[in-house]
This record gives structure tokens, C-alpha cells and sequence, in this order.
């Protein structure tokens, strides 16, 4: 317990928690990636070289991409004893539960016995299987469930996990332009320094608990709509106007209301987030290719009141919901692919955190009862 | 991020995160729960008591504490998706890993399907699940696995957490002496502020995940040597010596290897954990009852030497592991029965962190590499 008089930052906004190498955002900086621009990263690279960027500390040159995909690939296929889990798994619950109870579960089968013992090989290894399985867990249970398929098959001739997961969950070959649409989100999705879900991660990280516990902390984390949520809540936003004026009117109706308009604003961005400019123009293309430009426009409508109305500028997500729709993701399945991102990022911060730990535990400020006199049971 | 000159408190040490009524440690105070001393807490009240005092705010009177005893009971049944999920858990798992993937997987079949509608009623009625059902979870799968029974039993007319997790558990009505030492143990371990299990729970509750989100992220915190893990940990080192002398020749070879000794020490506490004065006068009393005195002194002999060669204190995990081992709990049940009890003090602080939230998300301090430039994959 800190002294009565300690003053404090509530949530923690602008305490420095800690060091990192793995990325600088705000500041002098957008947004980099152990030193690269997310402007550049995001131009003509598939998600594979940002994962190995993370997850391996340097961008693969062509014969290490090729292995990595290859090691992807072969590490993709989903356990049985975990589709037998998966199958047990309601349709009716939200699938990032299905998704942390995936990896706790995978915990218990294919386990980190001693993270004391890591010397970041192990990790790195736990690390690749996620970035790998995740899409073969998500397409798995989703099309189980609402496609009353008894056994989903995911046999799939695509080399890269953009394409594959569209192959797998859509049952369809994606096009060019799809598929570079999710490889350009799952690359600006993967990584953001000391967010809530990162920092839970590094947390859980810090008590030497093991590589699961810390990802499916951070899943639970990324649930929430005030962090990866967004995207979901973003797209049931926006799915509610059928034009540009009905969006102004709405939106100026829930901002009377004081109600919660997620997708807006960021801790650590106070004039714009360096990815939105990204994903607009992301969102522009395959509202276009789609031929559904209103959403698009709806989307913008929506931008303009916030802006003019609160100064708020929209973040990664709100972009992200309509181009998302427009890739033909199911918006359940939105903060999921997230998930398919940030696992790169998380992990990139347990295996840092792990090198040079200490606990993190903080203190609080009591402001409850003074000490009380113990009445027994019977005298109450 | 945070400007290159800032400094840090390498994991938040000393840095006050927030406030809370729940409890107050260290400083003027030893350890209170909502204004009541722990000694007062633990001289002759059951763990129901503190649940409800930590969950629902107050000491129960009589009424109030029979009404809560059969809704625990109530709720104690364990349903049957979960027992099917329970028996895919491998045997060979840590059973926090097992009891972690429980949790999220009751989110998938009770959910909470909007945490931001919480008033506080709905994270009480989950809490008041979890608390009953925790002991039938590990009991369950524990005598699956390790009795080759296909559906164990856990039928019981005992009326207390501590006498039924005890009962079904080992299958035999245990001694008042038993259910008395759970029972204490139970209410020592329930609530300690900012730990980083605690903390964590809260970050997630912050972003307005659901409250099993919270708890399962929570429990990944736990399973830590360096938190709850601890108590296991101990009980491994304990068991290594035969006698008080074996000890002190062991500790100090360990000592100069500078191996990790869990068990000793607290982010708090400076001059002793005033759990450890409780536990270990049971400690002594369970050695005594179940004739092994020796398990006792090798403990004694173990906490000297760490205060003469290193001036750190046993802290609560240390001699609760041979307080579990003499009530005849398995080692890797250790932790789990922490999170027994420890849920009640998670859930008071998820029900507080949502009365009054605010994104906990702190910032980092950058020390990679500059920006540099980025070479396309076919000139790297």
C-alpha cells in the first residue's frame, strides 16, 4: 500500500511501464516496427516477414521466408484432441472465448513444462505454432457450428496465411486483392508496444507462468471494445445506417445520449493514428472493388462527426470493420483475426520480457474502511 | 511512447496503479480485508464469511451466511459440458493450466454477454459460481485422471468449501483439524491488492472484457513461481531434505549456485508477511496432529537460513506447502487451491475496477534501433 498522500495516474496513462525494442509508436515516431515504418512495411510484404521481424528479430531474406512458410504450413494442421474441444464449444458464446479456450487448452497437450529453462528457443517455437494454428482454430469452429459440418475440412493449396485462412474459412479462392487486404491488416494489427492486452501479457510473463497463460490472458484482454473489440463494435456501428445523412443523425443522437462510439481516439496518438491513414485507403479500394462504396461513405459520414464533434479521429479499427466486411468476414470473427495478428506482437514482448524479468506488481492506494472492530458471527 | 530522458520503475515497483476499498497491506496496516485485521479473520470464521464479505461487501450475519452456504451448494454442481471437457484435459498437464482452460471454457457455456451492463449483480453471481464450483472442477479432474474413474462422484453432505473440497477430493470425511487448516489457509490466501494476478484481472476488466476473461487471465498470473506457484515450488524444495541439517547444507550450496528459493520475500512486505506468522503456528500444529515433526523443522531450518544468509522472510506460500502437504492435498494442487480462494478477492476487484473504469494502459519506453531503411525481400 502506497502512503495516503501518494498521487497517482489513473489507468496508468503516461507512466512508463518498462523498456522495449520491439516498437515505437507516438512521439517522433508513427509507428515502427523494430525500426521499420509501418508505411514501408505495409507497401509490398506479407505478413510472414513481419512475423519473423517479430517473433525472430530480423526480416527473413528469400530463403528464410521460404522456410518459414513453409514450417507454417506444416504447422498449421490442428490437433485432433483440440477439435474435439472446439466441437464441444458452443456456437452460441463469443468466439474470442472460443479462441482463449483454444489456447489454454492447447496448454494442456502440447505444454510449456518449465519456462524457467527458456532461453527464447522455446517461445519462439510456441510462438510459430500459434501464428500457424490460430487460422486452421477460428475457420475450424466457425464453420462447424454454421455450417453444420461434422468435421470442416482444411486442406488448402495456399502458401501464405492471408490467402489460407480466406481459402478455409470461406470455401472459396480468395481474390488478389482479398488477400492482400488481410495481409496488409494482419500487418498493421501486430504490433503496438505497452497496450492492455501486450502489457497483460508481459505481466503474466513477469511471474514466470507459462507461454499459454500469457497469450490467453492477452486474448482476454483484446476481448474488450475499449482495445481489439473495436473492430466488432465499429462494424455493428456502422451496419445500422443505410446512408450518409442517417449516420450524421444518428451519430449526433448518440453523442447527445452520452453512449460509448467505439473505434475513436488513442492513449498514445493525440493527432491521428499512423495506421488509420493505411486502412482508409484499404477501405476504399474494397468498398469500390465490392461495389458497396455507401459503406464506405457511411464510414466517412461517421469520421466527419466525430471529428467535428469531439476531435476525435478514428483509430486502426474503424477502417478496419469496413474493410473487413467487404473481405466477407463475419463481424463475430473480427477481434479473432486480431487475434491472428497480435500474437506476433505478443509474443515478440513475452520473449523480451523473459530475457531480462522482473515481477511486475504495483501498488494501490487504500482508500477503504479504516480498521474496524471484529464482530463474531453470532453477535452480527 | 515515452520521451527518451524518462525513467522507470523496473516493474511498476513502488508506482501506485490506482485505487481500492478491498484491502490494505503493508504500511500502518499488516493485512486487512474491508477494514477487519487478518488475525481477527482468521481466529474463528469460515472461508463463506470472507467470500461474502470480499464479493458482497459485508460480514454476513447468521441469516445471511446460511442463505449464502446453501447458494453455494447450489451451485457447487458441476455441468455436465464442462465434466466432458475436463476429461480431454491430459493427465499430464499443470492443473492451473487445466483449470485456467475450465474457466474460459465456462465463459463459453455461461457466458456474460455484456460486461458494460454490469451493475454489479452479474460479476457477483458468476463470482458466486466460480467459488462453488472450483472445488468440484479440480476434484473432478484430479480423480479422473489419477483413480482411472470414469465419473467420479462428488456427492457430499459436508456444508463448507473447506470440508468439501476436502471430501470429494480424497474421498474420506476429513478431521475438524483438516477443515480448520483449510479453512484458515483459504482465508489468508483470498485478497492482497495489486498483486500481479490481481492486477492483471483488472487491465482486462478494463478494456470491458467479460468477467471470465478477467479471471482466467488472472489465473495464468497465478501459476507462476514467482506468485502463487510459489507455494508448490516450496513443497518441491522441502521434500528434497530429510532432516533440518540436510536443509542447511542444501540451502547454502543453492545459495552459492544462486538458485531461485521461492517462498521468501514480498514486493510489500519489507520486514515480514504477517500471513506467516498465522500459518506457520498451523504449520506446526497439522506437523504435530499428523506425527511429522521433521517437515516442520526442515521448514524452520530452511526460513533460518534464509534470514541468516540472505535477511529475507518466509512470506504465506512457505510453510502453507507443509501445511497442504500434511492435510494430504497432492503438490500440484497447490496453486489450485489458491485460486480457490483467491477468485474471491479477483472477482471484488473486477466488480470494483468496473464501478468506476478507465483503460489501464501505460506507456513504454523505446530502446530499439533508429529508423532504418527498409530493403525489399528481393535485394535482402
Amino acid at each position: 500500500m502506497s502512503s495516503p498522500t501518494s498521487s497517482f495516474s489513473s489507468g496508468l496513462a503516461g507512466i512508463t511501464a518498462g523498456e522495449t525494442s520491439i516498437s515505437a509508436a507516438g512521439g517522433d515516431h508513427d509507428l515502427d516496427y523494430r525500426g521499420y515504418a509501418i508505411e514501408d512495411l505495409t507497401r509490398d510484404t506479407c505478413f510472414e516477414e513481419v512475423a519473423h521481424l517479430l517473433i525472430h528479430g530480423h526480416l527473413p531474406n528469400k530463403s528464410e521466408l521460404d522456410d518459414y512458410k513453409a514450417r507454417l504450413i506444416s504447422l498449421r494442421i490442428l490437433p485432433d484432441e483440440l477439435a474435439h474441444v472446439l466441437k464441444a464449444i458452443p456456437k452460441s458464446c463469443h468466439p474470442m472465448n472460443m479462441l482463449q479456450t483454444a489456447t489454454c487448452y492447447l496448454g494442456t497437450i502440447e505444454a510449456e513444462t518449465n519456462p524457467l529453462a527458456d532461453d527464447g528457443q522455446t517461445s519462439k517455437a510456441l510462438a510459430d505454432r500459434l501464428v500457424a494454428l490460430y487460422p486452421s482454430i477460428i475457420a475450424y469452429w466457425w464453420r462447424y457450428h454454421f455450417e453444420k459440418d461434422k468435421a470442416p475440412d482444411l486442406s488448402s493449396d495456399q502458401d501464405t496465411i492471408a490467402a489460407y485462412f480466406l481459402d478455409v474459412l470461406l470455401q472459396k479462392k480468395p481474390i488478389d486483392l482479398h488477400v492482400a487486404g488481410i495481409n496488409v491488416s494482419l500487418i498493421l494489427y501486430a504490433e503496438h508496444e505497452f497496450n492492455a492486452s501486450t502489457f497483460t501479457s508481459r505481466i503474466i510473463a513477469s511471474t514466470y507462468s507459462d507461454f499459454y497463460s500469457s497469450v490467453s490472458g492477452a486474448i482476454g484482454a483484446l476481448r474488450g471494445p475499449l482495445h481489439g473489440g473495436a473492430n466488432e463494435a465499429a462494424m455493428d456501428l456502422i451496419a445500422k445506417f443505410k446512408t450518409p445523412e442517417d449516420a450524421r443523425i444518428g451519430i449526433a443522437s448518440m453523442l447527445r445520449n452520452k453512449e460509448l462510439i467505439m473505434g475513436f481516439g488513442h492513449r498514445v496518438y493525440k493527432s491521428g493514428d499512423p495506421r488509420n491513414k493505411i486502412i482508409k485507403k484499404w477501405s476504399k479500394m474494397l468498398c469500390k472493388e465490392g461495389d458497396n462504396e455507401k459503406l464506405y461513405r457511411v464510414s466517412e459520414a461517421i469520421e466527419h462527426m466525430m471529428f467535428d464533434e469531439k476531435r476525435l479521429f478514428p483509430n486502426l479499427d474503424f477502417y478496419s470493420a469496413s474493410s473487413y466486411n467487404m473481405m466477407n468476414i463475419p463481424t463475430p470473427l473480427f477481434t479473432p483475426v486480431f487475434v491472428m495478428s497480435r500474437i506476433t506482437g505478443w509474443a515478440a514482448h513475452i520473449i523480451e520480457q523473459r530475457q531480462n524479468n522482473k515481477l511486475i506488481r504495483p501498488n494501490s492506494h487504500y482508500v477503504g474502511p479504516e480498521r474496524k472492530e471484529f464482530v463474531p458471527l453470532d453477535q452480527r
